[in-house]
């Protein structure tokens, strides 16, 4: 028996390795014989790195970059085993913990530091870039990030402008010849799970923006500077980056990312299963068992344990997950290829406590599952 | 297939014959055609009426008798429907919950009223009677309960001995000739899991006195009271009641209980196995699925999910118990005969929630139970 163990990490307790290690050892006490292989997943959010450094056994990296409000921080990202790929999450560098609550003001942060990760990865000679972007501070339309990788964004007296989304609005000209020349070469893909225009209602600033500190005064004049961006991109560069969907995402840095060579927005679940190719792995396997933190509704909608299920019936393949807890509208994952599911709370406790005991209790219901998926082969049988 | 559904009832949440209900529900959602069992059971603990007259579609019966202080109380009691046996929880005439905090003291508590349901039940032509000792307040010998069924117990002047634990040191004759002659033809069952004996360190008043409100005095002098009791017992009756095991049980009346023609005390699961016929019905059955609302370590110790396992696998046939919480230390369960064990919460919440839940998250863990199930059973085809 071949069993995939391809689970995202249970936030705040497990990395998605150390899920899929506890699942193993829960299984092995009934399958000892078992072919285990273990496929830390996620979905382009948080853990990506993480995830997708265990997956392909490569190594986490430390990089100094600026932060939203231009201090200094050191940033985490991820170098694949393989050397040619490195893993980025923008909140690394531009995300909204970097900046105290009192400071949170959009008209200011920038991506600055996003960009810096990415030239680092350049230096070490990858030639391609998955770039999570969940999780930012700024409504910068990612112009911050063309900065620090050479893109010039002059005023109308050729200055450049400064930090912050406000500074959009003065945008005369776009000077792309100074752009790091490696970018031709690398292939950079965007985990984009949002379909939010930049501009308008639906747009960056208007739905993104207030958990970024905007208030209603601040969101109209965001949404006029990324607007004022989005014309100047198309007049100068003849680029449509106001209507598409995505480009609001990470406060338009779905937008800006695309005046970068060789980038695709994908859906971070996809990029991810492209790059641990768990559909290679799945062909043989008999059971795939997945699982997250927390299942619900939002599950069916591009989240791990939905996509490793996608992939897993495309091969006819059963699909189990455990998870942390389980809403009361999960129920559409069964729709999306997901069997059944297992919560690993065994009883009400502190959220510490239930958090602390994660590795023990997913250990326990994997050994459950483990117990009756044998006794109803083995009742089959008689 | 023919699925046996055999738990006990989810304390404060659900009666056993809702659990097995909820369990049916959500496993005919995978298995609409299967052919469903319904057996509530109890271990002859709290719930054992409600269950027992569920399984015999019997009714519940009201009949006012005395409690522990001498007050009136209407108590409930249960009917089989054949009308041939009556089952009783003492705690309903003579329990902890009937005397209030401040005036709990076994010294003058009766179980009394417990006798008086028994002959109550006998005015119903029942041949049979199963008695559940659990969550007394008294500490008497059961002498309460054999004064109100006729037996006299005299003091040196051959008067009457009153209520409570301390008269039994009075007693200095036994007189039978009045004892109530229908019981000369009624079996009487009680279920009794404790092996205390009568007397001393591990007796009735030093284990179960403190939480029945006696203090280190009271216990020394409820000791030596029992001791008396047991030895006139032993001296005009010619009858050891003190040193047997169980006869410590609910402040002795597991000792009192043997002055009476056709008692045997007896493990409260075994009686209720027997009651409902659970190992007739199991014979043919392809699934044993039992629960509780609690699974801890003492499940192991003539709870019912065990009683249930111990009969499901004598006949070989595989047992899921599905929980309403699980304590860390239930793994000693799969040595009885249980085979997987899944516990219900899906979140944190607060228990009142919980309890609340109890039956929707019921039916949830059943469906995945039996997704899994069957997922296994056509893997295994495959």
């Amino acid at each position: 028996m071949k069993i995939i163990i391809a689970p995202d990490s249970f936030k705040e307790s497990l990395t998605a390795l150390e899920v899929a290690e506890a699942i193993e050892t829960g299984f092995k006490r009934i399958f000892p014989h078992a072919e285990y292989v273990k496929v830390p997943m996620a979905d382009g959010g948080e853990g990506t790195v993480q995830s997708l450094v265990d997956a392909t056994q490569g190594k986490l990296m430390q990089t100094e970059v600026t932060t939203p409000l231009g201090n200094k921080v050191m940033a985490t990202w991820g170098l694949s085993g393989d050397k040619q790929t490195a893993i980025i999450e923008m909140a690394a560098a531009s995300g909204l913990h970097l900046v105290p609550l009192n400071q949170r003001n959009p008209l200011l942060t920038t991506s600055f530091g996003t960009g810096e990760l990415i030239r680092a990865t350049l230096d070490f000679g990858v030639n391609k870039i998955i770039l999570g972007i969940g999780g930012s501070a700024t409504n910068d339309g990612g112009v911050g990030m063309l900065q620090a990788l050479g893109i010039r964004c002059l005023d109308h007296r050729g200055q450049e402008i400064g930090f912050g989304g406000k500074n959009l609005a003065n945008i005369q000209q776009i000077d792309l010849s100074a752009l790091d020349p490696r970018l031709q070469q690398v292939e950079i893909e965007v985990a984009c799970d949002v379909t939010n225009p930049l501009c308008g209602d639906n747009g960056a600033s208007a739905i993104f923006g207030p958990q970024k500190g905007a208030n209603a005064e601040m969101i109209k004049q965001l949404d006029q500077a990324l607007a004022h961006f989005a014309q100047q991109v198309k007049v100068l560069l003849g680029l449509n980056i106001r209507d598409q969907a995505g480009t609001g995402a990470a406060g338009g840095m779905g937008g800006g990312v695309l005046l970068l060579p060789k980038v695709r927005l994908k859906s971070g679940v996809d990029i991810v299963l492209d790059t641990v190719q768990l559909s290679h792995k799945i062909q043989d396997a008999d059971l795939v068992i997945t699982g997250e933190g927390r299942m619900d509704g939002q599950t069916a909608q591009g989240k791990t344990p939905v996509g490793v299920a996608l992939v897993a019936k495309a091969a006819n393949k059963p699909v189990i997950a455990i998870v942390g807890c389980l809403r009361e509208d999960y129920e559409v994952v069964y729709d999306k290829g997901i069997d059944a599911v297992f919560p690993i709370i065994r009883q009400l406790d502190s959220l510490e406590s239930t958090l602390k005991n994660g590795r023990e209790n997913l250990i326990s219901s994997a050994q459950n599952v483990a117990r009756l998926y044998q006794l109803a082969q083995l009742n089959k049988n008689a």
